[in-house]
């Protein structure tokens, strides 16, 4: 399920090279970095009026509107889904091998 | 790597069990639904906030904070990060099979 | 110069009455509370962007459109920026006739 | 009423030259700007949960806090109220002077 994670990166990068009229992410990367970051800015405060609405369909179609412009915003900055997966990986993977990853693990 | 959301979804269900000082995430349930949206509202400032200052590393935690509570709200709610990934299939997936799905994939 | 919020807040009401059509803030209503809580959420994002960007006609713009989004709030509700006025100086004011009001006042 | 504006931020002015650890004004501003901003962050999630709750008095005390923090903004950058209200009286006032002027004010 994971890899439209790769897949969307994927398609985010290519779209860096193209024309800025040829998509709707080509078009945000050329209006730039402030255009992205009030996208994150709506999209979160669209998640929240999801939430207290109570309406699940809708929710989840909210957090994906917020990953998504998350992953614009990382591949805008030369970055991308993996990185925040290795962050999330460092604070909170069980390797199964040290007690101490297990503890850590506990913390959340 | 994004076994580590399987993971992550795993503890949080856990967590809706238990006591509401034993962790982090339980005494965000236990605060209810608008300290979990608090948080979302605070995570997106601090990602804009982390964009706009230039620094990648704090990008990268930033959104990592951001998508773990996220998470949070998602458990909250009876969903997980597997209905949002689902989601961004619908509508980002290339399934290689036929070619409206790959037109629908260039739309982004 | 502090009239001008009573200008606003009067002319807020009277597109209370006026048809979903014929201005802005008609329209904003008819569109109903979660509209006007996104534009909320838009100009906070748009007032940081503005600071980050350290242009103060731009900043001193965005947070009055901030303000002004949010006496729409006040007024689709049924409250108007004088009952925001009267909690800040319920919060903040000098009385100039108790020393307790003059203790409180020090404390932001 | 709005002199209370007038009052807060003659208070505003006179904690940038306050000890940091004054007043709680005094150690936003020795936090910075970006502490300031994750404010007017915070208080604008917690002005539309305020409004989704639907309890008056509660969405008042959130906006007067959004207002609030929004002056110490202006503060902090040499800029104050008068200068939004300026701006609000640019956009909506209503000289009685010109036609122009009432032509504009319809226009909200």
């Amino acid at each position: 399920m994971a890899d439209i994670l790769t897949q969307i990166t994927t398609t985010l990068l290519a779209r860096k090279q193209a024309d800025a009229n040829s998509s709707y992410v080509a078009r945000l990367y050329a209006k730039g970095l402030d255009a992205i970051l009030k996208k994150i800015g709506e999209e979160a405060t669209e998640t929240i009026l999801a939430a207290k609405e109570g309406d699940k369909a809708h929710l989840v179609y909210e957090v994906a509107d917020l990953w998504f412009h998350s992953m614009v915003l990382l591949a805008q900055q030369g970055l991308s889904a993996d990185d925040v997966l290795r962050e999330l990986t460092r604070r909170h993977g069980v390797s199964g091998l040290t007690e101490k990853a297990q503890r850590q693990a506990k913390e959340i």
